[in-house]
């Protein structure tokens, strides 16, 4: 089997105003869409992250992958080149090719990819439900329809939108996206959800936005609370301290974003948690691999999520699935998106887990309309690169987005 | 796909006496060969240690695989038990099985291994030739017919094998097992082999046999000479004090054996190379996780050999095959053993590597009438556990095989 094309489609999907400590989520978030398609008539699905600069890589290493056979993942590395261990951005550009690549070996042995990456260990996958202080709607766009979530822009506020979204979605586990209030007025929201969900496991992700100070302190004011911290201050040297300040597990998406930046984070004790995100760690075998480094050096080991499609969830919930060590719930965007390229009903959460999708590869089928209206919607958005600043500045023209905020 | 069966089936095979630091290798080499049956009709392939108490271990675990899908090496790990992070046995145990189901898959999916490990990264893989100090034929047995290659007790001894080795097989990396001779003689040994094969990548392996500054002296002495020195010393602590005043790299697959040996050994420097060996580390996907450890922490990789049939041999090639970071010639027993339970043909040499079998799942195929002879040599020899001190005791009464020696 040999690779004979990819299509690549950039798309546009309907995003809220959510809150965090850059800015404000675009009224769009942007994503792109891959179909590899093969001599052998099967095609496998990708998805990966939107913007010009990320469409015009994706452009330039499809050449390269051409006659590639999707089994020769080392031969994917090797013809897309970079320091995938190294460099996030050479590793993104892997995992994009690679999740489509393991669609593809899925259909031929007629396996769900979860059963090439050494079979499922749980059959739901279970998610957290991800809180944003957010506006009920886009101050920029008069004419884009608000959602029916309402604004969340206090405790009592976050309170309802969780309420809201355990109801629909089931969630046993809460994250907060902090960062945006004043530290104290989201500890008040933490603890204003223990209150009201005392079974549900809650975490915050104030996005480095805190010195190390601010972040010990709440820290330890939230000590017993949290399940863990996430990111709560800069840098591995800044989280080392704040790791022997406070009591509870340190979790980060930020300060170890690829496997060069493991042995040192390891060795200053900086975090106790990572959060694996296969779009940036290099797909799903890397992914695997990120796992296998926390088992063995005893960090536990969670799920990160940017806003993303159907193609990238059911990649998600295969890799979690088959990842025995992922003990936490998944982070997703997914209750704050309402459009998708994937043909529905193969994605359901069910009691907060999403069930591994039936059938070969990742499961998943385009929906070739929805793809093409959501494209569209790219062409039209005028949004041709994420910038949560600019959006925030709109509103408050001297905002810069620099952290630490507090 | 499910397992419906397993044939385990001891064999014996014929084996000179190669002399190590315990002793000398016994008459006959015992191995177990696992034929892994499914309801679709396929067989899957394994190769593992020998002897009763591996056998009974074997046929235990036997009975909980049966009703296992063969891509649920997961499953598998939870049927059979045990901390295989921790526990060298129950990873052997794991491994043992696991490989016989990647045969499985590779069948099932019409692709060879190495496909289902990433793809190959090369054709044919390097392996080293093994240089032993030995007798001409075992003192035991006046029946036992001598193979043709001598007696080899000192450095021309080890240097006329060697040359003999390099023409049979065409290595281009040349292992000496030390411990056995004062280690002046074993260092002029290994100048030896320097000044009659000066392009050999040299290592010696005297499987701690060496005091701490037994260990650092012949280390300084070598320095230069060796591509690196394999377990001059027992345990992390007194490896990590030789790699402290030795200029080579220190390699290992005695200090650490399991996954839980790396954050100490990594946090103590002790070693730089890691001898993979997938029938112990928990199979060809547990080496592979052992591959990108070391690749993330900076260290070495190479491969260990046990005396083994041509089952392991195909997994270890594959193995090798797919694995980028497995830069240097990995170890193999090959050129000692002259009897197989493998069809002959898919595994021959060229100019030191072999070539990956070519055709699905390992391979290779089973020879039914050598599998039954080699059993029948099993019935016939006595021999239940490997015992090396035993082996040499017949001759030195007080030989004990202590460690260290010199």
């Amino acid at each position: 089997m040999r690779i004979t094309g990819v299509d690549i489609t950039p798309v546009a999907i309907k995003d809220p105003p959510l809150l965090n400590s850059r800015g404000v989520h675009q009224p769009y978030a942007l994503r792109t869409v891959l179909e590899v398609h093969t001599d052998e008539g099967l095609t496998g699905l990708g998805e990966t992250y939107g913007g010009v600069a990320a469409e015009q890589r994706l452009r330039q290493s499809a050449l390269a992958v051409v006659g590639l056979d999707p089994f020769d993942l080392h031969g994917l590395r090797r013809r897309l080149g970079g320091d995938v261990s190294a460099d996030q951005s050479a590793a993104s550009i892997v995992a994009a090719f690679e999740v489509p690549c393991l669609d593809l070996q899925g259909h031929a042995a007629g396996r769900p990819v979860c059963d090439l990456l050494g079979g499922r260990v749980r059959d739901a996958v279970p998610f957290s439900g991800y809180l944003f202080y957010r506006w009920a709607r886009h101050p920029t766009e008069p004419g884009y329809p608000p959602d029916d979530w309402g604004a969340a822009l206090d405790a009592g506020g976050i309170v309802d939108q969780a309420r809201q979204m355990l109801a629909r979605f089931g969630f046993r586990s809460l994250k907060l996206k902090g960062g945006v209030l004043p530290p104290e007025q989201e500890e008040e929201t933490i603890r204003a959800l223990r209150d009201a969900f005392p079974d549900a496991a809650l975490r915050i992700d104030p996005n480095a936005a805190w010195t190390v100070p601010t972040a010990i302190a709440v820290g330890q004011s939230l000590e017993g609370v949290l399940e863990y911290l996430e990111d709560p201050t800069a840098g591995i040297a800044g989280m080392a301290e704040v790791a022997r300040a406070v009591g509870m597990p340190l979790a980060t998406n930020m300060c170890v974003v690829t496997f060069d930046d493991l042995p040192p984070a390891i060795a200053a004790g900086a975090v106790q948690v990572v959060l694996a995100d296969h779009h940036s760690w290099g797909g799903l075998h890397a992914s695997q691999t990120l796992a296998a480094i926390c088992n063995t050096f005893g960090l536990g080991l969670s799920m990160h999520s940017n806003s993303h499609l159907g193609v990238s969830l059911a990649a998600m919930c295969h890799l979690a699935a088959a990842t025995p060590n992922l003990t936490y719930a998944c982070d997703t965007h997914a209750p704050w998106q309402v459009e998708d390229v994937v043909e529905p009903g193969a994605l359901r959460f069910v009691d907060g887990a999403l069930p591994v999708p039936a059938g070969t590869g990742l499961g998943i089928a385009l929906d070739r309309d929805a793809l093409g209206r959501l494209h569209e919607q790219w062409l039209k958005c005028g949004i041709r690169e994420r910038d949560d600043v600019a959006a925030m500045r709109a509103v408050d023209p001297k905002w810069k987005g620099e952290r630490p905020r507090f």
